[in-house]
C-alpha cells in the first residue's frame, strides 16, 4: 500500500524521544460522545457495532476531532473487545449497562475451547486503518490499538464489566493455569491484530492494560506484563524503513513504570496519579512518556484547563532526551465541553515550545 | 472510663514496631455479611442505620467475628458517613444504590452552610464504642475509625458513589477555595470524632482514605493529605499513660507513601498493588505497615488461600526494627467463604513466627 506523505510527524517523533518544536498532543477517546458530530453518526450507523464494523462511518468519526481541534495524531475508532467477540464468546452493548458476551470464558472446557481467531473475522477493522489512511491524506499519523492480553481476559471471563474482578481472580489464585492458557491465546491473538493493523496502514499502535492495575504486585508481573511484554517482541516494528513506535498504557500501574519500560516498548502511558517529573528519572528517559492529565479537569473553565496544561508541562520539564506527548490519563469524558479542549490543545502546543529545541 | 487489663496487645505493639512474638492480623470489614450471625443481626436491626446507630446491636457484630477466628483486633462497626450525616446532609441507604445524601454540598450556599457538627448527634457511636469495650474484657484491642476529610467530601458533593468524582473534582479545578472550606470543616469534624471515640474507649484509630487515590499527584497532597495531616496532629495520642496508635490509608496511594509516612502517623494501610518489601525501604520502618491481601484470593481454595499469605510475609521479610499487621489490601467481600478466613488467620499466625524474635 502507499499513502500520501507525512506533513506533521511530531507526534511520531515524540515517541522515538526526536527533536520536536512543540509537545503533541491527542486524547484518548478523541472520537467520542462529548462531539456532537460522533453522536450524529452515531445515530445513523444505529448502534456502537454498527460504528464499529463498517469502515465508512469508523473512517468519518476518526476525522471528526481533527477537523475540530489542531491534534497531532488520530487513533483508529474501533473497541478493545472486537478480538473476543472474533473468538466467537458474542459481544453485545446492552443499552445502560455496557458491553458484554454471550458466551463468557468460565470453566475448563470453555478456556481449552479457545483459539487465536482468524484475522478474516477483523477485517472490518483493516479496512477501517487503511481507508482512515487514506482520509488523512498524511495529516497526522494514525494510531492502531488493541486491549491488553489481561485486560481483554477479564471481559473474557467476567463477561461483563466488574467492580471485583471475582471471576478472573478466582481463576488466577485458584486455577493459574487455565488463565495462562487464555493469556497466551490473547498474547498471539493481539500481536497478530496489531500487526494486521500495521500491515494495514497504522503507523503506531497502543496496548491498553485497562485493568491491569487492579492485580497485587507479583502477579501483575506475571499475568498481565509478561503478556504485554510477548506482544511488543512479535510487533512489526518497521515499514518501509520507518518505525513504527509501540505505547504501553497499564491504568494504575504507576508502581511499575521501571518494569513496563523494559518491556520493549518505545512510550509509557500514564494516568494521572503519576508525577510526571519523578516518572522520567524512575524511566531514565529510556522511553517517552504519554499523559496525563486527569479528565475531570476538562469540566472546569478555560482559564482552570489552561493552568493545569501548563502544571503538567512545567512538572515533565525541559524535555532534552526524553520525549512527551501529552494527553489524559484517560479518555475523554462524554460530557466534556469541547470549547475546553480546544483551549486545551492551544495551551499545550503554544505553552510548551519553550521546553523543546 | 475504667477497663479490663488487656490480654492480647500484640497489634498494638507491632503497630508501634514493638517485638512481637507473630504478625497480628485483623481485616477490614472484619464484622460483615459474609458471616450468616451478621446477616441474622442486620436482618433484626431492620436496616443499615438501624444497625449502626444502636449500641446493642453495633456491640454484637463487633464481636462475631472474633468468636468464630483468633483475630488480634476489634474494629468498631459503623460507617464513615455518619459525621456527614450529622452535619445534616440526610445519610440514606437506598437498596442496590449504596448510600445516598438528600441534601449533598454542590453549590457556594450549601458550602458555606456547613459546620462541624454537634458530638451530640454522633453520641450513638460514642456509646457503642464504650459498650464494645465493656464486652470485649480485654481480649483484643479496639480500633476506632473516620473517613479522611476528602473522602467523606466525596460523599457531601456527589451525594452518592461515583466512577468519575465529576462534582468534586469540578469544584476542585474550578473553585479550590469551596473544597478547601469543606475540607477545613471536615478536618475539625474527623478529628473531633476521633478524639470523643478515643475518650469512650478506642485504642487505636484509623483514618480510610478510600477515595484519595482517585487525585491527580499534586492535589492529593493539597487536598487529601494535608488535611489528614491536620487529623493527626489533633488527636489524643496517649490516654492513661497507654499510647494511642494511628493508622492511615489511601486506598491507591502506594506512589505517595514516603509522603504519607510524614504526616505524624504510626502505620500506613496498603493495597495490594504495592509490594511490602519495597515499601519498607521506602519508609525506612519509620512506620509500620498494615495490609496488603488481595481480598479476592480468598475466593480460591484453602491451600491457595495459604499460599498467598506466606508469600505476602516473605514479602515483607524480617520484621527487626519493621513493624507489620497483616491485614487485606481493602474491605472483606461479601461472599467470601469463612472456612478461608479461618485457614487465613491460622497461617498467617503460624508462618509468620520465623520473622520475628
Amino acid at each position: 500500500m502507499s499513502f500520501a506523505a507525512l506533513k506533521n510527524d511530531i507526534f511520531l517523533r515524540a515517541l522515538q524521544r526526536q527533536a520536536v518544536p512543540y509537545t503533541p498532543i491527542w486524547l484518548m477517546r478523541q472520537a467520542g460522545r462529548y462531539l456532537e458530530e460522533y453522536r450524529a453518526t452515531r445515530a445513523r450507523a444505529g448502534s456502537f457495532m454498527g460504528l464499529a464494523q463498517n469502515p465508512e462511518f469508523a473512517t468519518e468519526v476518526t476525522l471528526q476531532p481533527l477537523d475540530r481541534f489542531p491534534l497531532d495524531a488520530a487513533i483508529l475508532f474501533s473497541d478493545i473487545l472486537t478480538v473476543p467477540h472474533a473468538m466467537g464468546l458474542g459481544l453485545q452493548f446492552v443499552a445502560g449497562e455496557g458491553p458484554q458476551f454471550e458466551r463468557p470464558v468460565q470453566d475448563e472446557q470453555s478456556v481449552k475451547a479457545l483459539s487465536v481467531p482468524d484475522l478474516a473475522e477483523l477485517q472490518y477493522v483493516f479496512d477501517a486503518v487503511s481507508m482512515i489512511r487514506r482520509e488523512l491524506c498524511g495529516r497526522v499519523p494514525l494510531i492502531g490499538f488493541a486491549g491488553s492480553p489481561f485486560t481483554i481476559g477479564c471481559y473474557m471471563i467476567e463477561g461483563q464489566g466488574t467492580r471485583e474482578y471475582r471471576l478472573i481472580k478466582t481463576m488466577m489464585y485458584a486455577r493459574p493455569d487455565l488463565l495462562h492458557h487464555v493469556l497466551e491465546i490473547n498474547a498471539r491473538a493481539t500481536t497478530d491484530y496489531l500487526n494486521a493493523q500495521i500491515a494495514a496502514g497504522a503507523q503506531a499502535v497502543m496496548l491498553f492494560d485497562s485493568w491491569g492495575g487492579v492485580l497485587p504486585d507479583g502477579k501483575y508481573q506475571e499475568f498481565s506484563l509478561a503478556y504485554m511484554r510477548q506482544v511488543c517482541q512479535g510487533l512489526t516494528r518497521e515499514v518501509d524503513g520507518v518505525k513504527i513506535p509501540v505505547i504501553v498504557f497499564t491504568k494504575g500501574g504507576g508502581l511499575w513504570i521501571e518494569e513496563i519500560a523494559d518491556i520493549g516498548c518505545d512510550a509509557l502511558g500514564l494516568d494521572w496519579t503519576v508525577n510526571l517529573g519523578h516518572a522520567r528519572q524512575r524511566v531514565a528517559d529510556r522511553v517517552a512518556l504519554q499523559g496525563n492529565m486527569d479528565p475531570m479537569s476538562l469540566f472546569a473553565n478555560e482559564d482552570a484547563v489552561r493552568a493545569e496544561a501548563r502544571r503538567l508541562l512545567d512538572s515533565y520539564g525541559k524535555v532534552g532526551k526524553g520525549g512527551h506527548v501529552f494527553n489524559l490519563g484517560h479518555g475523554i469524558s462524554q460530557h466534556t465541553p469541547p470549547d475546553n479542549v480546544a483551549a486545551l490543545v492551544d495551551e499545550v502546543h503554544a505553552y510548551s515550545r519553550q521546553f523543546h529545541g
